[in-house]
């Protein structure tokens, strides 16, 4: 073990700072300031409808939201592991800062004006969702991998995220406002496909280390709600503004409002005793989050949000009851936050509900065709991506932590002293403590 | 006791599914988006003298203000306890999450336009606003109600309140734009009647779970902090744009600022030694936002707000301090969270300081008289529903937890084992420390 | 001690209510509403070029982003030590609450229109932001004041920091969009000088409270990545509407990611086995927001942004390393929370940055000289105030803590008595339990 730890000492800290470095050298050659003059027409969309010419501040608050998702939302929703809080909220601050640079030149390179590109609110937006699928990844192989192994992950799985957006937005014309498929769906099943090309045999019957205690589901439940709460700025951030935007913020909010009862409510019937548990309230209450997103700024009805919202609370809850443990034990997948559950089902879902609005003609100008294409593009650009990323993490020189040391935040992070005697050994600590006194 | 838990296997998911069923139906013939077309004159307020045409995203922000109160704010306020945090954040969340549902569906059907329900940001916040009046009153009760018990009381709260916020609204025309009367006090005293019938003798000298640990108190602060910082958007969100709800703002952060002071300082005063107490600091330091609430919007001055801030801090520690247990010891009234400290009592003060700032002509075609049968409406119908509420509670079918499993998620959760025996040893250090002080 | 405590009862309830009440009568003679007609050119600008008429609201949004790192960023960032959670995130309420009335008076003073103080939205930016000099200054010197010594500190330092800060911007007419000097330096330097005055020297060898424990970090990690994303909004809040505004984001969002990187490598580097420190990450991460503060309105490219961040997260983290054992051993400062690494030494940074960037013409109508003595005149109005504060403080009739007492709760708070058992008998119940189990 400490073999490993010790390598962190050079290896962390040289890969950080030189992919800091090229990155300020990319920035230094092609990002400039957006001066209002990009052609970028999501950018700038003049709504004429709605009289009213866009200002550069206008998406402020929508991209604040979006923010506190990433960085609190994401990263307290997986601290509930009780030994692993500092590498949750920790690391993914570390990849979401990385990868919001990277997002920025990779999804950049696609929308260049005169060369350059030009950062505007929106771009930012942008940037941020593309760090949103290296998160969701992350908590496929939370406890499992090391900060290194995990920052390449991040370039990887960007890099390949903003080719598959670009082939869905540009090229399909595929409508994803709310990015059910090319978020969620994509940040799931790549990071299954990570985790199974880094399956680890020996924590086939579990891990001492994973499970929650009382407060770090606590601390999770601030990621839960912060997300439950801001998931209709996310779907609705890059919506054409006006009433589309509207119509998303209400599809995500009723959508959202009826998954909390049918994941309880399915919660409760599944266990032991009808007691409700927190990893399904934790996660499965979001999924109605993901499955409206395709369809968010759609013209889908309230109540047809709140279907989906229903159907996808279901489906969630019981993908954590009863298809975790089958993925782990017959496909060799270990879903640590069970993301394959939280995103990759209902972000499928959502996909689908997208085909279904769209040949229902609630999207004008839609196409059932491109968006199945899209779809079957982001799993497809997933799992070939994941795989191939997989391997390459798989290397046997970026530190990944020894089976023991799974999700123990004492490998990568010096943890408060005290702490550790209190949870190993505060018997022995004081007992001995107290054999001195005496 | 494993009667009671077993119990809430069929019941709590059949009622979940089943109102949510029956609401998405009740969306699916009434609920349509908002199309700009709606006459109702709260939401499309054309503020003439600021020039500028409303756009449907504009209160946006102030509603996502809204929504971190009701969810991180509300649901952490309540995390004190120390073996019930689980339920004071999860069931406010599931309460709320069917609460914002059902308040669209009863607040709506009082403005519908040809027949159907038209759903702004406007109407979100609103419906944010009737789960209040739930939230608050779950204060009372919290520890000694099932979830099923809880839902019924969503269910008649939100109805009855939508009545009286008509009366307030409509009829009397009366100022209410921060909601003291309509939600704080109606929502605290319909609470404390409830509490009243669930009365329970053998917790007249407290319970074991009923106490805070450190860290329990910590997690409190968060909902106590998002509570006063987004105070000022609470009651400013639906009152006219322009200088009416910059007026709103500063009122409300000035009476919270004075608030902060004044219940630092009594807290102070009344405790052993001149310590401060976690209970008032923090709960009374909100008291300010509460009293200044319906006259937000007058021209009170910002000396006036800080008075009432100032006065409302004093009462609201003082009520912690010496009313609370009379409460209980007296009028039978368990007040868990002490609402009628922090919404009650500021809630009639706001009241009172509304029908003052009237008859001084702080706000233009205010009536003294409607002001105040607002004020006893609000009472009136909280306290006869709360009545009416309790005694349906009270049916022996849903749930109930017995007086020994009061104040503990474990009832109706699953909580972690590693934490349980945490507890459950601890119980052997106490003991073997009586023994040794024997 | 108990003489200390005690002292508490009435000092503390007599200064908190005699303050609030003359700051509510300084407020009543001199304090109105803004109603648009007031001629403060900061806070009226009219961009012409963007062709929008300024609301009274426009700037809400920007407000609650920056109320939100006030008090749960700053509050909660000081909870890392494992005793001092409620004065961490309480007093940080309590001197907030007060230094921002106290602040809209001082700052108002120099802005009068016909004799009264116009509050409007930039007016409570701006007092938000007074109270940010104070909780910096707080964080030097924490676990080792009294309440009462810190409501004095905070009358003085925003008394002296308006007088500064009209200096910098009216006479100097100096550019520090985002505070680096007048706020960050400002505040930290203050505070040092407080601590020197009062150097405790039975602490040179620490105590046993200045420690954390894991949840304490994970509690102060809320504060830091609240922190870290809203701080775009603290650069930005009050520059210039429209792409003025925008650049100071961009700038912003940029240098702290950068600065993630460098911090976390850094952390790596410097610490046993490469492990990662828990208080450079909550600290340092948060060094390029502080730095980039003065030229985040400059056209210093996206890279240049980046390059800012960079190396004050190298400076930063170097300095918790290295620097503050030095300072503590050699210059007799005790800084609690080392706001030499967040905010002096990057503030100085910011400074240094600005000039350069003025110099390079970065900024129309910029002055090196203005901009060097806007730095001199930050650090020397900190350094005498601070001194002078220092002295006040260290009167010894404001309750200052014992030394056996310091970083601990229960001098002024009531702290629940389980958990005190909790971690004074743990050993008995797990002793005991051993026993049982041989």
């Amino acid at each position: 073990m400490p073999a490993y730890a010790t390598n962190m000492r050079m290896k962390f800290p040289i890969v950080a700072l030189v992919l800091e470095i090229i990155t300020i050298i990319l920035f230094a050659v092609f990002v400039v300031y957006d001066d209002g003059k990009s052609d970028d027409h999501h950018d700038k969309a003049s709504n004429k409808s709605d009289h009213k010419e866009p200002m550069p501040m206008d998406l402020y608050p929508m991209f604040q939201d979006v923010h506190v998702m990433i960085f609190i939302g994401f990263g307290f929703l997986m601290t509930f592991l009780k030994r692993y809080g500092f590498s949750s909220v920790g690391i993914n601050l570390l990849l979401a800062a990385f990868g919001l640079q990277w997002g920025l030149l990779m999804q950049g390179f696609w929308h260049m004006t005169d060369g350059k590109i030009k950062i505007s609110i929106f771009k930012l937006i942008n940037a941020d969702f593309s760090t949103a699928t290296v998160l969701i990844s992350f908590g496929a192989v939370l406890g499992k991998t090391s900060p290194v192994q995990l920052l390449i992950m991040t370039i990887l799985e960007i890099t390949i995220f903003s080719i598959n957006e670009h082939l869905v937005a540009e090229v399909f014309k595929a409508n994803d406002v709310g990015a059910s498929m090319i978020i969620h769906a994509y940040g799931a099943y790549f990071g299954l496909a990570v985790a199974r090309v880094l399956y680890r045999p020996s924590l086939k019957n579990g891990h001492d280390n994973e499970g929650s205690v009382y407060h770090s589901d606590m601390f999770a439940m601030i990621g839960t709600v912060f997300l439950w709460m801001f998931w209709p700025s996310f779907n609705s951030a890059i919506a054409e503004p006006g009433y589309a935007q509207l119509t998303a913020v209400i599809n995500t909010y009723l959508s959202l409002a009826a998954c909390v009862l049918s994941a309880y409510a399915v919660s409760s019937l599944v266990e032991h005793k009808g007691k409700l548990d927190m990893v399904h309230i934790q996660n499965a209450t979001l999924a109605g989050g993901v499955a409206v997103g395709t369809c968010a700024d759609m013209n889908i009805g309230p109540f047809g949000a709140m279907l989906i919202g229903f159907v996808a609370g279901i489906v969630s809850t019981l993908g954590f009851k009863y298809l975790t443990p089958i993925l782990s034990s017959h496909l060799r997948i270990q879903d640590t936050c069970g993301v394959h559950n939280l995103h990759g089902m209902p972000g499928i879902l959502g996909g689908l509900a997208g085909i279904v609005a769209v040949a229902l003609g609630k999207k004008e100008g839609g196409s059932v065709a491109m968006q199945a294409a899209a779809l079957a593009s982001s799993l497809g650009f997933a799992l070939f991506g994941g795989a191939i990323t997989g391997l390459i993490m798989k290397l046997p020189f970026w530190g990944q932590p020894p089976d023991q040391n799974c999700y123990d935040d004492s490998l990568y992070w010096e943890v408060p002293a005290e702490e550790e005697e209190n949870e190993e050994s505060l018997a022995h600590a004081d007992h001995s403590k107290n054999k001195a006194e005496v």
